[in-house]
């Protein structure tokens, strides 16, 4: 069986890209494997590709919460030094969230007994009716655009359910050692994407814009007019832009409706590069959580020799739109006020800048990935996976598992060939 | 100056259609024209197309809730006839409602005091919150669905706050007498679309796929492959159709990601024809509202002279998306089932039969609008209507007043040409 692969980009990687900040190497898209990422962890073991593990442990985290900063230990599931009521509160808020989770199938959301209510609301909804502190607040506002790229209000809070259930649990999607962001891949991610493209027939620069389906087959029309021919399609693409393309036949409304309500969040990474890391002199580990920004969740993203300092700084959600219609040297300064505020005035003067917006790109419009909106799980879950005729779906946002995450994406890739060859032995398309 | 107009369709008018049932001439789109929608009203008189009242206060209007039926005046602003306890929670919530989007200012809504607390629930949430019977919350969901096409759960509050207060009030969008449904044209509003047309430039056929933006103007390009040099070009159709234009250069961010939160509503027509109005002698006038689908509100369409009986039976929202995906012959029964249910056995054997699901049209992919789900109207509303360099958005989404009509497109056009003209004569595009 033969396989080509047209990528819009004149590279591989999608939203895991390379990129080189003080010259070291950085990722500008999807950078950590975590605890349970087991088929990335055995990719990188299969390409030769060794890991390390993020910078973490050595010091402490940095928490700036009302204009008051206090620190606390990087362990997973750890809560912040806080007042004894808005501890009792925050504990309330993520056992109750914990459970509402846990009773959630990703595979399957819509048919939950409380699917209409669960989905009628938005996360911000819940968050004001579950807690009652500022920080509480908070701390679930500031945990949903680092996990989300996007505010409380944008995500249905069923949505915001499936995504923890798929990704094991709350305190693991936010932990670096045992939790999402635990470990790295030296050289960067797009080393595993690289390593994969060998030996594959991958035509770059061929932006896929029409997609024909006949009794005999698929015909794919790229941007410059190239036509390829093939018996299955997978569209390996964020929801949004597969909307795009023009679809002959064109996609029944359900699937058509489904894509004009997945849009892609909002995230820009910046970097700061310091002769040392010296934070961690400190005590810090370069880990920052603030409730304000623009940049206000960070990590240290050093080589793993640690002879250059990196910090690698999220503006997502609101902060992220906002921030992306400011001049260059005012989004600098922005994010450099961020460092400064959480590591001290070393910060100020770094040795090489980087900022990387997933929004503006062409071929992504946004990262890290859809979101559902109240009532899109229930009225158009259904209508997600499964391939219409010949097309099939692919990547991070229609895993079960891990949804997001390379490992999610790399587990819809395999599920999707499956189902591919499935369809091909049978000598029939599957999909409706 | 000259203006070209490429049409994707093979016909114009858009979501404004003509079609014939029984030989009778019908809307497949558009239909109404109501209480201050004046320049509707100019340009029909304009055109010399007359008008007629809808029928509807020689009979009454049926009210179907929880099982039981009842009769009530199809006077603007009357409410079923309820238990003491549910028309006080009515009439509560109308007035709680009334008040909330008098305090909306349609054109800024982003900058209402407390426009991050309407846009962070959905209009559900709300009616969750302020009904407490079943029947109040009934009256506010077919309200919805007939008003938006959309479920509760889809619309952000905010944004069921400004399409109201954009259309007068709830009363106005609802009511036929002094409301929104008020009269029709003879003929069918497509004639005014036809009439317009006339003498202009225009090329049907001709889906744009492409636009390209420089220094010294634009150049449209065709799914043909025929393209067109323009100083300007307002791109006037949906918000989500017009985000999938290849633009050259992409668009900035904040209007990309705008267009990937702009769906479009879910809503098909089906029409029954029979020999006679015969439920105007059983005292009603066509119209119905009732909680159990798929046709939850119905109009009395007959032609003005009433030899023959046309209803019109909408499907929206979630009844919408199931709907579709039934076989044709279930479909027409579903519909017959409910008019059976309205005005009775005369009902279930019409002499034609029609339908139009707005969500296969390849150029709509629904309607009858965009609707803002949570959140969008704060983070993204003040990228609307704001011109990219040469290119100017129109359309009924983007009218500050009567929204979502044909009046609000007009209004819309009107405004985008003269904003193009201020353009051009100042020499430099107007946009960012």
């Amino acid at each position: 069986m033969e396989c080509l692969v047209l990528e819009a980009r004149s590279r591989v990687g999608g939203r895991v890209m390379g990129g080189s900040v003080a010259g070291q190497a950085v990722e500008f898209g999807g950078t950590w494997i975590g605890e349970g990422h087991e088929r990335m962890y055995a990719l990188a073991a299969e390409l030769g590709l060794p890991t390390f593990r993020t910078h973490n442990d050595d010091g402490q985290l940095l928490v700036d919460l009302g204009g008051r900063q206090s620190r606390m230990k990087p362990t997973k599931g750890a809560v912040p030094k806080l007042s004894p009521f808005a501890l009792a509160d925050l504990g309330q808020g993520l056992l109750r969230f914990a459970r509402l989770a846990k009773g959630v199938d990703p595979e399957r959301p819509w048919q939950h007994a409380h699917a209409a209510t669960l989905d009628g609301q938005t996360f911000e909804t819940w968050i004001r009716r579950n807690l009652r502190t500022p920080s509480g607040r908070a701390y679930f506002r500031i945990a949903t655009e680092a996990v989300f790229a996007a505010d409380p209000s944008d995500l249905s809070l069923l949505h915001a359910l499936v995504y923890t259930a798929s990704n094991a649990d709350l305190e693991t999607l936010l932990a670096v050692d045992h939790g999402a962001q635990q470990d790295r891949v030296v050289g960067g991610t797009v080393r595993i994407a690289e390593a994969l493209a060998t030996g594959l027939d991958i035509r770059l620069g061929s932006p896929v814009r029409a997609i024909q389906q006949s009794p005999n087959g698929i015909r794919a029309v790229c941007r410059d007019g190239a036509t390829h021919a093939a018996d299955r399609a997978i569209v390996a693409i964020p929801p949004t832009l597969a909307g795009r393309i023009d679809y002959d036949p064109i996609l029944p409304s359900w699937r058509d409706q489904l894509t004009q309500k997945l849009p892609a969040g909002a995230v820009a990474k910046t970097f700061a590069a310091n002769p040392t890391p010296f934070w961690r002199a400190a005590g810090l580990n370069g880990q920052a959580a603030s409730d304000r920004g623009p940049v206000k969740v960070s990590f240290d993203v050093s080589p793993p020799d640690g002879l250059v300092g990196l910090l690698l700084g999220f503006v997502e959600g609101g902060d992220a739109r906002r921030w992306v219609r400011l001049t260059q040297a005012e989004r600098r300064r922005t994010v450099l006020d961020c460092f400064v505020r959480y590591f001290g005035p070393q910060a100020a003067n770094p040795i090489d800048y980087a900022e990387q917006d997933w929004s503006a790109e062409e071929f992504s419009r946004g990262c890290y990935g859809a979101h559902f909106a109240p009532g899109v799980w229930t009225a158009y879950g259904e209508a997600l996976r499964p391939p219409i005729g010949r097309i099939h779906w692919a990547g991070a946002e229609y895993a079960t598992r891990w949804n997001g995450y390379m490992e999610g994406a790399v587990r819809s890739g395999t599920d999707t060939a499956r189902e591919v060859l499935a369809s091909l032995s049978a000598g029939a398309p599957t999909g409706t």
